[in-house]
C-alpha cells in the first residue's frame, strides 16, 4: 500500500487525529537537540492502547516505519523519523489510570508528563523522585532509561518502572511485570523495553514505584577553588555511603550562565548543590553535617544551607535551568550535549582531561554533572549549520567517549543512544554483544519498522 | 555425533575435569528441593570462560543439551538436566578477579559463593548485602535473580549485578554492562540474562555493586498475638519509609521449628525479626524507635533489641536455619517451598487465606517471609515418593499462586521458575508476553540446547 492509502486508512481509524499539516509535521521532525530533523509523512494522536495497536497494524501492513513521540525533549535524536513514515504522538494518552497509596505505585498512560504526575500526587504524601530536568513524558523517560538529579539516591527508570504495556511490532499488546516489589518469574521484559527507545515496541502504559515524600528535606551549596576538590569531595561522600538525595556539580562556566539566566549572584567557581532527605530533621542534619565536614576537608568554601522550601525551590530552579542557561550563552543555538558516566574513582581525571580538550577547542561548554553517579554533561551551544562547529563538537565527543570507555564507563549515562551515540556502541559493548542485541531486534521487529535507524548501528 | 564421541572430545579438552562416575552424576541430577532428578550423561568442570566456550561449542556441534550447575542450592529444579546431556559445574571457577574499594564494585567468576565473597571482603570495609540463606554461587544467584532478607533495603540481583560475561548458545563470549553506576547505552542485556536461568546462555563472570559496611547495626525482635497484627505493622513501616535493612516474619509453626532446631526458647507466636543499618548509632536508634512505636500500636509484645554482634549473629543464624529447621520437622523429607510475592497492601489477606488452606490440608508448612517486600514462603516437608502428599502440595500451591496473581503479584518472588513454576507463567504474563519471551529464546538458542525444558512452558 502506498503512503496515501495508509493515511486514508489511519483517518478512517482516528478521524481528525491524523495530521499531515506542515507545522505539525515540522514539530514532530526532531527533538530538542542539534540533530537534524526529518519530516514524517503523517502524525497520529492515539488516545488508547487499542488505538496504538490499530495504528501499528495498519503501518505494518503498509510496511511503513513508525516512530513514537512524547514531549519531544529528547537529546539524542530519538524522535527523528529518519525513514519518514508515521510519527505516533502519545501526548493525548495522558490519564493517570490507577494509584495505590498503600502500595506506593501508580499506573499512567505513556503521555503523562513528569510535572503532571507530580501534580496528581501532590495531596497524597507520595512522590515520584526521578527528575531529568525537562518535563518529559513518563513513556519517553522509560523508553530512554532516563534518570537525572535524584538517581544517586532513588535510581533510574530501570529501577522505577515496575511494569509496562507495550504494543509490539505486529500490533499485539503485551503486559510486562507485576505490582509485586520483586519477581523472578521469567525473562525481564520490563527491563528489555526500558531503554529500547521504541525500537522493539511502543510503550503505552507504565507502572511506577513511588516513594513517600521525605519528612525532612534540606539543601546546601558549596564552592571550590578547583573542580578537582569539588569532585574529590563527592567521591568521599559516596564512598562513605552518606545518603545524599542529590549532588550536582556546576563548573565556573555553568555558574556564570546560571547567574545570568536566573538572576543570581553566586561565585564564579565550581559549585556543588546538595539535597538531603530523611525521616526527621535530626537525620537530615546528620547527613548535612557529615557532608559539611567532608567538603571543608577538601577546601570547600561557604557550605551554606537552604532550609526553607522557597530557598530550595530557587536553588534547584537555577540548577534545572542550566541547560537553557547554557543555550542562552549563544541565542539561537542548539544544544550539543555530552553524557558520559564513569566509575567514580575516575571522575576527577575524566573531567580534568575533558576540560583541557574544551579549552583547546573553539567551543564553549558549561559543565553540569550528576556527580554522585559519575555522570556529567557538557552543554555546547552550536549552530547546526556550521560545519566547523559541528566537527569540533564531534571531535570533542569522540575523544570524551573514548576516554570514558577506557575508564570502564559508558557513552551514555542517561540520554540514550538515539542517533547520536550509535557510533560508539560497538566500542562499548563489543561486536558479539551487539550481535545479540541485533538478534533480539530481528526477533521482535523482523521488518525493522519500529523507530528504524536508531540504537543499533548498521553492520 | 553420539554422546560417547562428545565425551571423548570433552576429555580431550578438559582431561580429568570430565566425570561420568555415578556419584558425581547423581550429585548433579538435582538441587535441594522436591523435584525429581535426572542423571546427566557427563559432568564437566571448567576453570575459565574459554573452557566454557569450548564445552558449549562441542556440545552445540553434537546437538547435546547443557545445564549449568553452581552450588546446587536452587529450589525449583533449575539444575535438573531434564534432557540429560552435559551438566556444566562452575564451582571451580571461583576466583575473585578484581576488586575496587574506591568504586565499591567487584568482578568474580560465577562459581564464587556468597560466603567466599563475604570472606574476601572482610577486611575491606565493603559488603555484599544480598543473602538468600543458602551459600549459593554468585552465578547461580544472578541466573535465578535471587534476593533474600536484605532486598527490602538493598534490592535483588537485578539491582546488584552491574555486568556479566556470558557464553551464548553458539559458544561466543559476550560482555554486558559497564562499571559505570548507570547507563542508557543500548538494550539491557545484563537484566535479560539475570533471571534467565541459563536458558539463554551461561554466566561465567559477574560484576557486582557493593556497599560500605554499615557503621551502625542493630537488631530487634517482637512477637504478636496474631499474624495479621505482625503483617500490618510491617505494612505501616514500609509505607512510612522507615529504612529497615531486614524485616522477616516467622509464624508460630516456624518458631517452633526454629526453637527446636536452634535450641532457642522464643514464644510460639508470629514473630518479626528486624535489622537496622545506619551511618551512626543515633540514626539506627531513630529507626528502631520509630519501628518500636509502630509495633506497639499494632499489639506487638516485647520489642527487644539485640545490639551486640553475638546476639545478632545468634538471632539471624536461627532465621537462616529456618529452611533446615522446617525440614527437620520430618527427617528424611524434601522441601516443597512456595514463593509468592504480592503488593504489600494485600499481604495480610494473602497470608490469612493461605494459612486457612494449609489448615485444611494434610501438610505442615512453617511460614517465613521477607515481608517488607510482600514475599513469603511456606516450607512444606514432603516425601517426593508419596503421591497424595505431592498432590496436596501441588493443590495448595496452585491455589496460592492463583490468589497472588489475582492480587497483582507474582508466582515467584526470588526462587525463579525452573521446573516448578512453569505452569503459572502464562497466567502471570499472558500468552502474548510469553510469545515475546519465546521469540527471544529462539533467537538466542535456536536449537533449544541451553537448559531445555525450563522457564518457558511448552506450547
Amino acid at each position: 500500500m502506498n503512503r496515501d492509502g495508509l493515511i486514508a486508512q489511519l483517518r478512517g481509524l482516528l478521524g481528525d487525529r491524523v495530521s499531515t499539516g506542515d507545522a505539525v509535521r515540522d514539530h514532530h521532525s526532531r527533538g530538542e537537540s542539534h540533530h537534524h530533523g526529518v519530516l514524517p509523512d503523517a502524525v497520529v494522536f492515539p488516545t488508547s492502547t487499542a488505538d496504538v495497536q490499530a495504528i501499528v497494524q495498519a503501518c505494518a501492513a503498509a510496511d511503513c516505519p513508525m516512530t513514537a513521540f512524547g514531549a519531544g525533549s529528547s537529546l539524542e535524536g530519538h524522535v527523528v523519523p529518519l525513514r519518514r513514515g508515521v510519527s505516533i504522538d502519545l501526548s493525548r494518552m495522558n490519564r493517570v489510570l490507577r494509584l495505590s497509596v498503600e502500595d506506593l505505585d501508580v499506573t499512567v498512560e505513556a503521555g503523562v508528563t513528569r510535572k503532571q504526575l507530580e501534580k496528581h500526587l501532590q495531596s497524597t504524601g507520595l512522590w515520584f523522585p526521578l527528575d531529568p530536568g525537562a518535563d518529559a513524558t513518563i513513556g519517553g523517560m522509560a523508553a530512554t532509561r532516563a534518570s537525572g538529579t535524584t538517581a544517586v539516591r532513588y535510581g533510574t527508570m530501570r529501577d522505577a518502572v515496575m511494569g509496562l504495556t507495550v504494543v509490539t511490532a505486529d500490533g499485539r499488546a503485551i503486559r510486562t511485570g507485576t505490582r509485586a516489589r520483586k519477581s523472578s518469574a521469567g525473562y525481564d521484559l520490563t527491563r528489555l523495553f526500558v531503554g529500547a527507545e521504541g525500537t522493539l515496541g511502543i510503550i503505552t502504559e507504565v507502572t511506577l514505584r513511588l516513594h513517600g515524600r521525605p519528612e525532612a528535606v534540606a539543601s546546601a551549596t558549596c564552592w571550590f577553588d578547583s573542580i578537582d576538590e569539588a569532585v574529590n569531595s563527592v567521591i568521599t561522600i559516596v564512598q562513605l555511603g552518606i545518603p545524599v538525595a542529590r549532588v550536582e556539580l556546576l563548573d565556573e562556566t555553568q555558574m556564570e550562565a546560571v547567574n545570568r539566566h536566573s538572576h543570581l549572584n553566586r561565585p564564579l567557581a565550581p559549585t556543588l548543590f546538595f539535597e538531603f532527605h530523611g525521616l526527621s530533621d535530626a537525620a537530615v542534619e546528620e547527613h548535612a553535617k557529615a557532608t559539611g565536614e567532608i567538603v571543608a576537608e577538601h577546601g570547600g568554601h561557604e557550605f551554606a544551607r537552604a532550609v526553607t522550601p522557597e530557598e530550595r525551590a530557587k536553588l534547584w530552579q537555577a540548577r534545572h535551568d542550566a541547560y537553557y542557561a547554557a543555550l542562552a550563552l549563544r541565542p539561537g543555538s542548539r544544544g550539543w550535549t555530552t553524557d558520559v558516566c564513569v566509575p567514580i574513582s575516575r571522575l576527577a581525571e575524566c573531567i580534568r582531561e575533558t576540560k583541557a580538550d574544551l579549552a583547546d577547542s573553539p567551543l564553549v561548554g558549561p559543565l553540569v554533572g550528576h556527580v554522585g553517579d559519575g555522570n556529567f554533561h557538557l552543554v555546547m551551544p552550536v549552530n547546526p549549520e556550521s560545519e566547523p562547529e559541528m566537527a569540533a563538537a564531534e571531535h570533542l565527543t569522540d575523544r570524551l567517549v573514548a576516554r570514558a570507555l577506557a575508564m570502564g564507563g559508558t557513552c551514555s549515562g542517561e540520554h540514550g543512544v538515539g542517533i547520536g551515540k550509535m557510533r560508539f556502541l560497538e566500542a562499548e559493548h563489543g561486536r558479539e554483544a551487539l550481535d545479540v542485541m541485533r538478534a533480539i531486534k530481528t526477533a521482535l521487529d523482523p521488518r525493522n519498522l519500529m523507530n528504524p535507524g536508531k540504537v543499533l548501528p548498521p553492520i
